[in-house]
């Protein structure tokens, strides 16, 4: 799995109990299977269809930094099945896992619409 | 099932495609969980630890008013698991589903601590 | 008074004393009166025009749990008026009042505009 | 009355309505009134007790500038008095007026505290 | 210099480690060279195309007021170079400075455009 | 140049003209450079110090996914220096560049610290 994106969290990152809001890392996983998915299909319009079950193993506290891995599991017709792993950036101690997102390709008309894609590319390579 | 929060869907909640985006959704249910639970055990620390399959049946426009549901599946000794359902307050329609959210009961060391409860008790039996 | 939304007091939400922040409560109260206006008129062009007096009779901190609660005072032609109670979730203990929030009903045009209402509605009966 | 801080009217400050959100302004007036408080007290624990009536005579739309003006009524013995008037920097056109906006300053106790003041004071004055 | 604009130190400007965050400042800063900008050229398309070099002299903690200074150093044909100074307002320690911010002038298309402006006018004169 | 963080540039990024916010593009890198000198310093502690000219080469839109690179120019004895780049990630356009960041360590008294270190070292490495 390749972890890209980081956060450091911060005040406003916290619930009252003054550990990471696990709210708000479901966001920041949601944004980044909306980007790497946009990034693969080469496509804006994107969206989230289904989460398989969530487990908050560890939490974070002020100060930490977290990064978020994605991978691909399975490319569909009109759909890209990710999972994700959040972990701090420090310890590699897991956070958070889920073993399968399906973010789904759409078309101008906002239904699902082939994507032609079989496999994971790389930007680099398409600006060659 | 109760619904009581609702949520205006305004351009800070969007998704660059202009529908409600899933992270703040998901934001909003964990943030309902997380305060039902405190109502119903007496105590404010409490974290999530599991969510079964989130299922994202529908979406949502700026201007919709979306409203939360939770309702109690069961007590355990040092957890409660409830369900939730959002879905647009004008219409009725499901945007999403989550079957089970697990929340744990902490003491003061942070370690999961037995609460006690058997049922759901309402504020104003206990404020008689 | 219906009590609906609620609430958790996140640290985002704290002024520097480390109290509710007043301003967080306003906006909390004026996203509130406007969702009810929407539900009641099915508009959703609708505006505040008027707050009468605010009373901030007692405070909230970090890890509180506070529910807004709205009325309707009277119907106008094109505006409807509302009364709203902050409290403690868990004590009840009130927060903030404020007597009549006038909210008025907008055409396409963006002036004001009869809405033909006379008294609460519930959307489950709409939707029979 | 002086107008000190402006404001810059973005997309993230809109109701679903695209005119400025009117509980982002209350914040905006709130958040001013605090600090000139605290300026003017030269006590950093003070919080908002009471707003007159709140009018709502224009609305201000995206990449608006704002700016809000405080003015001092009346200092009483534990508590400041300050009307406000926010209005579009460009026309100069009244977006919202308070009459009466009352400060309370607090003791480290948090209990209602005499400051000692009694008119308007500059800070470049007491840095001389 | 003239510093208009205010803001006070909360909770979710700090960063974890509970001075304030300097992305936030930097956000500020930005704004308020905009705003001054627009206010200035009487166009409301304008941006930031360059900063030169960014001190950061002091902190502010949780519960300081800062404001922020605009100054124009020169006016060119497309473009207005301004140059800032944040300070603390209680005790007028310099925070951060930045001697030369380029704002650029736009046209509908997007591209700079003349703006015919040659020196620094007041509002309330163009209003007479 | 290493590229770590991705955003995906969400309505509440935009400034009234519907592009990057250039204030939020400064808050992106001001906490990426923080979070990558902590993993470099091994201590939570760190403050901006300084930042040498700031250039906007291009802008972003709604919907554009940016990536943020940094990389280590030098390791001062108590600081350490960076430069970053934010480029679009589809087409590798080039949005900002500053060729120097100045960190600066802390020790727990607030004050600059020798923090040992004079290479990049990665935490694959130390967890070994």
């Amino acid at each position: 799995m390749k972890f890209h994106t980081r956060k450091w969290v911060k005040p406003e990152d916290l619930n009252p109990n003054g550990t990471l809001f696990g709210g708000r890392l479901l966001e920041w996983i949601d944004e980044e299977a909306a980007l790497y998915t946009i990034i693969q299909l080469e496509n804006q319009k994107v969206v989230t269809k289904y989460m398989s079950e969530i487990d908050f193993k560890s939490s974070a506290k002020q100060g930490d930094i977290v990064e978020i891995g994605i991978e691909v599991v399975k490319f569909g017709s009109a759909s890209i099945t990710l999972s994700s792993e959040v972990r701090n950036k420090m310890t590699h101690e897991t956070i958070i896992t889920i073993s399968n997102i399906v973010m789904v390709n759409l078309g101008g008309d906002g239904r699902a619409k082939p994507h032609g894609k079989t496999q994971v590319e790389y930007v680099v390579d398409r600006l060659r």
